[in-house]
C-alpha cells in the first residue's frame, strides 16, 4: 500500500465522518471512543464482510459496499427491536486499493448511519491480502424489551416484512453471462434487482411496530427466509409451517424467471440477503401490526405460516405438505 | 474449510465461552448480544490483527494470539482510564485452519476476558484467503472521568509504567536465524522477551490509578514509546523532551543486545506492542502514582521527561538534546 500512508487515510476518513454525531462524546482519533447511552439496555453486533467470500469488487461500488456493510449490523441490531446508535470499523485492505475507494466506501458507511442517526466512532486499519470489513454496531433497548429468536409459541402466525428473493435475484442477474444479459441490467425490473442486492434497508422502525404489536420472536433474513425461519424455531423450541403460495415473492423476479429460468419461489426461501424480519405474533398483534406497518412504513407485512410444535413444513397450493429443508448461505459451505 | 461446518464451529465457541457473565442478559447466539451497563459513558474501541501483518502462524501458539487480540483492545479501554465489560469477535478464517486451532484461540480469548470480568457475547465467522481477528470491546467510564490523549499541558511529567522494548526483543529473537538463536531462547532472559511479546499485559488498574493521581493525558504504547508519545503531545498541541538515560529499558535486553547486537534503547524507543501506558501528571502527581503502582500492582512508575511547548527531543546522559523521530510501527508502511 505505497499509495498512501495511513495517517493521510484516517485523516481523509475523518473528514468523511466529519459533522454532528448526537451523544458522542469523543470520536475517533483517541485509544477509544466516548459515548453518552441512555438508561436502557446496551445491544452489541458484529458482521464482518470479505472480498472473495460476500463481495466482489468488480460486482460492487465501495459506496454501495460501505452502505451495505453498515447495514447488515443495522438489520441485527433491528431484529432485536432495538435503536442503533454507534458504529466501530476494522478496515483491512489490499495493497491494490487506492485512497478514493476507501473514501467512497466510509462515504458509503458515512450514508448508512446517516438514516438512522448512526455515528461511526472508531476504528482500525490494516494491510491484508484481501479486503476485509469487520463493523461492530452498539444499541440500545429498553430493559426487557428485546424481542429474541427464542419465544415463539405453537399456534402463533409467522409473518414477514417486505418482500423476498430480490437480493439473491439481483446476484444471479449480475453474475450470469452477460451474452444472456446485456439488455437486462437496463430494465425496470433488472435495476430493481440489483438494487435490492446492493442497498438493503434495516427495519428498524419497522421491528419496533412489530415489538410493539406483541412479536414474541424475532430474526432478520440474511441466510435465506428458511434457514433463518429455522434458526429462530431451534431457538425457540418449536417447529413451522409455511404456506408457500402465501410467501411474498418479489414482483421483480417473475421477468428473472423468465429470462434466466430461476425459481423464484426457490430465491425467496433460500435466497438471502433480503435483511426482511420473520417474526412471531398473535392474530390480532398481526392485524396491528400490518395496518402500521403500511401506515407508517408503507410497507407490506404478510403471514406466512403457524407455529407448530416442531418440524419445519411446507404446504403447496393443493395442501400437500413437504419437509422444508432450512439450505441456505453457509461461510463455510 | 471443509473440515467443519459453521454450526460445528459455533458450538465449539460456545462451549469454550460458557460460563458466568456478569451484566449479560444475552450472550451469542441470538442477532443481537443485551447487556447491562452501568450509569456512566461507554467505551468503544476494536483492533485487527491479520496473519502475515501482525502475526504468523508459525511464531504463536493460537492461546496467544486469542490472547493478545484480547488484550490490545483491553489496553485501549484501559489507556482512557476506563473499565472494559463486554467484547465481540469477528473471525475470517482461511482453509487451511483445523477445528482445535480456532477452539484454542478461543480460549486464549477467555483467558484474557477473564483476567478481568469481560465477557465475549457476540461474533461473526467467514472463510477468507488469510486469517484476521477483529475484536470490539466495550467499556464503561463515570461522565467527565475519562483520560484523553489531548490534555497534557508544558512544565508536566512524562511518565511510563513497566518496563519497555522486551516485545520487541522477543520478536527479534523469535525472528533471528536458528543458527544464531538455539541456545538463546531457552534462557531465562529468552524466554522472558517471547512471553513479552506474546503475553502482554493490559494497563487497567495501573490506569485507574494513574487517572486517580491527576493524569491529564494518557496512551497507551502500541506503536513505539516514540510514535505514542508524539500522539499524545499532538492531541495535546504540546511537545515533549526524554531523557534517554531514565528509559525504563527492559532488563532482558542486554543479553539480547550482546547476543544479536539490538540496540536496547533503540527498541524501548521504537520497538512496539509494549502496552505500556504513557501518562501526563504534576509532579506530586507522580510521587503518589508511583506509590500506589508499587504497592498494589508491583509495577514500577518511571518519569522520563517533561512536557514542553513543542517538538520531541531526547536528551542524552550528557545533556545533549536531539531530535527524536516518530518512527515506529505503520500498519501499511
Amino acid at each position: 500500500m505505497g499509495a498512501f500512508s495511513e495517517d493521510e487515510l484516517i485523516s481523509g476518513i475523518r473528514r468523511v465522518l466529519s459533522g454532528d454525531s448526537p451523544g458522542v462524546v469523543l470520536g475517533i482519533g483517541d485509544d477509544a471512543a466516548v459515548v453518552e447511552t441512555g438508561p436502557g439496555r446496551l445491544v452489541l453486533t458484529t458482521d464482518i464482510l470479505v472480498e472473495g467470500v460476500h463481495f466482489a469488487r468488480r460486482e460492487v461500488s465501495a459506496t454501495d459496499l460501505g452502505h451495505k456493510a453498515i447495514t447488515v449490523n443495522l438489520s441485527d441490531i433491528a431484529a432485536m427491536a432495538a435503536s442503533p446508535r454507534f458504529a466501530t470499523v476494522s478496515l483491512a485492505l489490499s495493497d491494490d486499493v487506492e485512497l478514493p475507494w476507501v473514501v467512497e466506501l466510509y462515504g458509503g458507511m458515512r450514508d448508512a448511519c446517516s438514516e438512522h442517526a448512526v455515528s461511526i466512532v472508531g476504528g482500525d486499519l490494516s494491510a491484508a491480502g484481501q479486503i476485509a470489513i469487520s463493523v461492530t454496531v452498539a444499541g440500545e433497548v429498553a430493559e426487557g424489551r428485546e424481542i429474541r429468536r427464542a419465544g415463539a409459541i405453537p399456534g402463533e402466525r409467522i409473518v414477514v416484512t417486505g418482500a423476498l428473493g430480490a437480493a439473491a435475484g439481483g446476484l444471479r442477474l449480475s453474475r450470469a453471462h452477460p451474452s444472456k444479459t446485456g439488455g437486462l441490467v437496463g430494465t425496470d425490473w433488472g435495476r430493481e434487482l440489483l438494487r435490492a442486492q446492493a442497498r438493503p434497508t434495516a427495519r428498524i422502525g419497522e421491528a419496533q411496530t412489530l415489538a410493539r404489536a406483541g412479536a414474541t420472536a424475532m430474526i432478520d433474513v440474511s441466510d435465506g427466509f428458511a434457514r433463518d425461519l429455522w434458526r429462530l424455531c431451534a431457538e425457540s423450541g418449536v417447529g413451522a409451517r409455511i404456506e408457500l403460495a402465501k410467501l411474498p415473492v418479489s414482483e421483480w423476479l417473475a421477468p428473472l424467471a423468465e429470462e434466466l429460468g430461476e425459481d423464484p419461489v426457490d430465491l425467496a426461501l433460500h435466497g438471502g440477503e433480503d435483511y426482511e424480519l420473520i417474526a412471531t405474533l398473535d392474530e390480532k398483534g398481526v392485524e396491528r401490526a400490518a395496518a402500521e406497518l403500511r401506515e407508517r412504513f408503507a410497507v407490506p407485512l404478510t403471514q406466512v405460516g403457524e407455529i407448530i410444535d416442531h418440524g419445519l413444513e411446507a404446504a403447496d397450493a393443493h395442501g400437500r405438505v413437504t419437509e422444508l429443508q432450512p439450505k441456505g448461505w453457509d461461510h463455510f459451505g
